[in-house]
């Protein structure tokens, strides 16, 4: 190969605009995001063993869950764990997410200029990735190599939903989460960002809303970690919904370690499911379905 | 493959330790650190094209600087511009560096608990680092999962050479970056922690030095971004040496984008000379070696 991966996922009709992205929620009457967590401890036995059960394992979950989700977000930790045999099955897996669902690569990648258009390109082009995690902590030049693809998402955290959060995010008077969302709407193309904020502190959901209004809020940490859709729908929508609402473990693992590949999918689908009829409700009162 | 990768680099004398880094550096008289940035627009014509190219000249410029570095530090961006192939070449580039040289996974990864396990197997384990770089952003439940490891290296991203460094290390009347450095001091297992702070801002390499005295710095920024190994030497080193001084472009490409292999290795076995003769001096200043 003399030249860096380029995916055959086609883009045809990627979700590359906030108009795009909110018709496709419409459509399903849908935010949900489902997290491609493949932890080896949990993936039922009938899948087997290794990155071969990992991959027939992402695969089934991406089939069980494609008519009530509108993105698909592989975490790539869990990839690369397997080296180049993960990334081979990440290939693979993201190439099987159709090009009108979301792919967003979990990858919180976060470093300067000529390094981040190269991970910029690994996860756009390599991955064929409509969207990618990336950490604020380096500045400017480590974001804006990514927000110069005109039609992909650059996901920047802000406030995650794990206890660290209170170390670094809330440094500051004026809390470091929010300066990353002062500023990064400052950055070139700030139109192309989304934020990462954790559903486990709904009031500061609520917050971040009223600061950057138009943005799409990707946000983990309903179900497992104690956030409702209820809530977050009620903190964080705005009137393109503005909100894909992640769902990993809740779903993923809903049929327990001895199911079958049937019984394994059949409970993911349930799972998904039930959120996403919650999901249908919060739109349809905010008249937005 | 049924469980994760384990790589076949022998880690049989590995400089897991504060002491056996420092007689690695007292034998070699030198604290460079030799950075595997390749760069596909970069590496010399002679070497091929593609994914090859860059694994002959990452192997080409070890072999040509093994003896002037105590570290190499693959930066990953670079590898997964290729994706499952580049990860392949990554690991059997990281397998060639021997085990008394530090090997330094420059990945910047962030994410929490479960997640930041799986990086950090996939860094320590699957390509058999030594050290791997980590974002602070998430806190203290992104970083732990690597200092768990009991023989490898954390090294935290502080004060970094970039312009957007201004972004948002300094917010806060505490300057972020000096928060970062006192509260991961109390995270489990700080000792195994090593610091990324820039040669470009000399001035607080000596204030992180008083803040951190026994502590490791990785020092990117001099050369092309106009540190010099005196300067960080006078304001960094401690009397454990407590200085690794990474180079990557001015080694890398010193030979020019015409150079035969021979002559690529040749200008990279001089430029890393160059700066050898610089830290013998300031070990010798420093009554070290």
């Amino acid at each position: 190969m003399s030249t860096p991966r380029v995916s055959s996922r086609s883009r045809a009709s990627a979700l590359d605009t906030t108009e795009k992205l909110f018709h496709s929620i419409a459509q399903k009457r849908s935010f949900l995001c489902v997290g491609l967590d493949p932890d080896p401890n949990r993936i039922p036995t009938a899948f087997g063993t290794g990155v071969e059960a990992m991959e027939r394992f992402c695969l089934a979950m991406v089939e069980a869950t494609l008519d009530l989700a509108v993105a698909f977000k592989p975490n790539l930790a869990f990839f690369e764990q397997y080296g180049s045999q993960g990334w081979a099955a990440l290939e693979r897996v993201a190439e099987a997410v159709p090009s009108d669902v979301l792919l967003i690569a979990d990858a919180k990648r976060g470093d300067i200029g000529n390094t981040a258009t190269r991970y910029a390109q690994a996860m756009f082009e390599g991955l064929g990735a409509d969207a990618v995690t990336v950490a604020p902590y380096m500045g400017r030049d480590s974001v804006e190599p990514f927000t110069a693809f005109s039609d992909r998402w650059t996901v920047l955290l802000a406030l995650t939903s794990n206890p660290g959060a209170d170390d670094f995010e809330f440094h500051g008077n004026h809390p470091l989460f929010m300066e990353v969302l002062d500023k990064s709407q400052s950055f070139a193309h700030a139109d192309r960002l989304m934020y990462v904020v954790g559903a486990t502190r709904p009031e500061m959901l609520g917050a971040v809303r009223r600061r950057v209004p138009s943005a799409f809020l990707l946000v983990p940490g309903v179900g497992a970690q104690g956030g409702t859709v209820a809530e977050v729908a009620k903190q964080g929508m705005n009137d393109r919904c503005g909100l894909l609402v992640n769902s990993s473990r809740g779903i993923l693992y809903a049929g327990g370690a001895d199911a079958s590949v049937e019984e394994a999918q059949r409970a993911a689908t349930q799972a998904a499911q039930a959120l996403q009829v919650e999901m249908k409700a919060a739109l349809e009162a905010s008249g937005l379905v």
